[in-house]
């Protein structure tokens, strides 16, 4: 390994490389993830340009060393692990827009691209990547979906583009499909064209309280059967409007610890209008109360702010020496309320602090629990508490995470959720592109 | 092969299985088609259960019996026939609604099922899937994106779900993306559940002319870097308005013989108001006339029928023994003006006939140029524009396929557009899954 490091340093200068120890825990361990593993990856290479990581996969190929891609570090799975050790290659060097087809309405950008950064440095052009994410999932699906085509370094150092640059395409396999979302298990993405879409003319958020999750849920339920423009809508449980009231934070604002929606509607004017009227005419009809909507840029970034800040006021707010265990699995829709509400009542039982926060158009669900990590009862309570949860979801046909991957974390419950036949399908797909098992081995599922 | 046949139509029942040379001719040879090759099945096998596909993957696995799925037979690249003979697979047996889950916004269906009746018998629900192929693409996205899940029955006769039931997954590779588009070519699908969208309240369409083809290209690009909500905008040049207007229907009206575009709107009465105001404000700037909106739902019906017959009217006005090539290709947004014009222009200059149809909103346009395939020069000038346009295409960062996908007829070009080294990447997946290449062999790439 030591050999095939020296020849990287060799080749992209001492720069791009450390063995520096703090460096290398940064890139093995983070706070947020829960799933962590005892062994290090032996240096950090950090590649300026696509030639340059099939350069390092040229070399670890050879020496048969595992290649663990880290970009923005915030997976929560252990996805950024090497349990194999082997070399972490950070795509922090990798942060540039490559062209802007203003006219074609699309972007190239390298992985360490952030998504508000782009969206500040296209404003100018009426454009925008809308994702904020996951929020607005509902009216824009998820970011796979603005995907247009990949440039991939496959584990043998070879470069592939997964298409061409138009907006549809059906020519041949979805290979960009298939990378995206593959955890760096299938090749290192070096470079992504993405789609955009017109800023929207006006956006305005409302909020509204409910007795119970239930109630919110049937709610929002009702608001997606109407062909209303939201773009997206946002739970958030009784907890977790505690928990931002008690950190502060939008704009002084005390908000009601009761079951809430958060709706984001985007449009022009007038349509805006109309829909806010219909959601407050199905909010009000379905139990819901104190519903306000924004009138100024002030107050929406005020009202959006809870939901922003949600996952650091958690984080904030916790007692010295806890941790936040943050999981979370997606099911049909229907059967929203009755999980909320049976994994609240479940942690509630095993005396452990949680809040809920759901992504109410997809069926997808946030649960954040807190608990000490030095104490094997309360360790063994969240993780009863997430295995429960996790379980429920697959025997209501949902999946075990709707947005934060497998990683190291999640393997066991994939088998359960799809199966032994399905994962050897995918193990057969891995297989035929990484034959030695390189690519951030160790993750989705086991060789 | 035949031995094979013979222990297929014991397993299934002879009404199962055909080896009539009219029902084979029907399975290897389409009117609407371009490539035809000289090989025909054996036999056709009407299973009527994703078991039964099992057991007929099974058998033909062990006899080494190319599978050839069959549906709606509409493909016009040969995606079809049977260039190494083998069996053709025909799921028009299989057109059962499996399941219907109304309050989760979602439907299993069988392949056989059509979506024009899908939507009728689910129609009192407000649901419906919000296919209009291929003109709803702008606001609704593509079929792929309504996929949740796939079941598929792989070479060797293994049954796999693809995933669970949610409307969002990371739950491990994205099979679903896989296996959809692959033209049987990976496994043969058996059921899908697909997502479901609310019928929206009110929909109208519009249409304009424009002086050119690019006046026309231009207004639909301001439309859409509005944020209005268009559910389709189509173009139609003024060939394709003069064959409609010989063939009669849009209700007796008489369309002007220019460019033309046809909005769809869809959302409530106030947005859409909204909206066409918009359009039309945009359409008249950018040198459009005779912009009219429908106001009924008889006038809706005549406007869009004279899309929906684009197609029908040209084969209808063809003059008795030449044939229609239909060829599509897609550019980014910015080159549409330019390879549309371009090939027009190539056309003619050949001494062909040929209308243009395009799905303005993602770049993706279709041909369809009149041929007498008796005659060696007009057969040769055929395939010399359709070469010319697609190779456009490619120099223009574009696919050769938009929507009719490889096939037989798109082979040569597809190496042309993604080089050998992706299709040698597709060409690994392919044989892991299905080392014997039975699937649907000699489609997309060569053996």
């Amino acid at each position: 390994m030591l050999k095939g490091v020296q020849e990287i340093t060799n080749a992209l200068g001492a720069d791009a490389v450390t063995t520096d120890d703090d460096d290398i825990d940064v890139h093995s361990y983070s706070e947020v993830s829960t799933s962590h593993c005892a062994a290090k990856p032996v240096a950090v290479v950090m590649p300026k340009s696509t030639e340059e990581v099939a350069l390092i996969a040229r070399i670890c190929s050879r020496y048969k060393i595992p290649m663990v891609p880290f970009a923005g570090g915030s997976s929560v799975e252990g996805n950024f692990t090497a349990p194999y050790s082997g070399l972490s290659i950070d795509f922090s060097q990798m942060n540039q827009i490559v062209a802007f087809h203003e006219e074609d309405m699309d972007v190239v950008v390298q992985p360490g691209v952030n998504w508000v950064d782009l969206n500040d440095s296209i404003k100018h052009s009426g454009l925008w990547l809308p994702m904020d994410p996951s929020p607005t999932v509902m009216r824009y699906g998820t970011m796979k979906d603005w995907v247009v085509n990949l440039t991939v370094v496959l584990a043998d150092g070879s470069i592939i583009k997964t298409r061409h640059r138009p907006r549809k395409s059906s020519a041949g396999y979805n290979l960009t499909g298939l990378f995206a979302g593959s955890e760096g298990t299938l090749g290192m993405i070096t470079e992504i064209a993405l789609k955009l879409a017109p800023i929207p003319e006006e956006r305005s958020v409302a909020v509204a309280t409910f007795p119970s999750v239930r109630d919110a849920v049937a709610c929002a339920s009702k608001v997606m059967r109407q062909s209303v423009q939201i773009a997206a809508v946002e739970l958030l449980d009784e907890v977790q409007m505690g928990v931002i009231n008690k950190n502060g934070g939008s704009g002084g604002r005390k908000w009601e610890e009761k079951p809430t929606l958060l709706f984001k509607f985007s449009g022009t004017t007038q349509s805006i209008a109309a829909d806010i009227a219909k959601v407050e005419r199905i909010s009000s009809q379905g139990g819901g109360s104190a519903f306000e909507f924004t009138k100024t840029e002030q107050d929406m970034h005020n009202f959006w702010s809870a939901r922003k800040e949600a996952v650091w006021a958690m984080c904030a707010q916790r007692p010295e020496g806890t941790q936040i265990w943050s999981t979370d699995v997606a099911v049909p829709l229907s059967r929203m309320p009755e999980i909320i509400d049976l994994s609240k009542k479940e942690s509630e039982a095993l005396g452990l602090f949680s809040s809920v926060l759901g992504h109410v158009g997809d069926g997808n669900f946030h649960q954040a629990v807190m608990y000490d990590p030095e104490s094997p009862t309360q360790t063994q309570a969240v993780q009863e508490c997430v295995r429960k949860m996790v379980h429920r979801a697959i025997e209501m046909e949902g999946t075990v995470s709707g947005e934060h991957g497998i990683g190291l974390g999640k393997k066991e419950c994939l088998i359960e959720e799809l199966g032994q036949h399905t994962i050897s399908v995918m193990r057969t797909l891995k297989r035929s592109l990484d034959p030695h098992f390189l690519m951030n081995p160790g993750k989705i599922f086991d060789p």
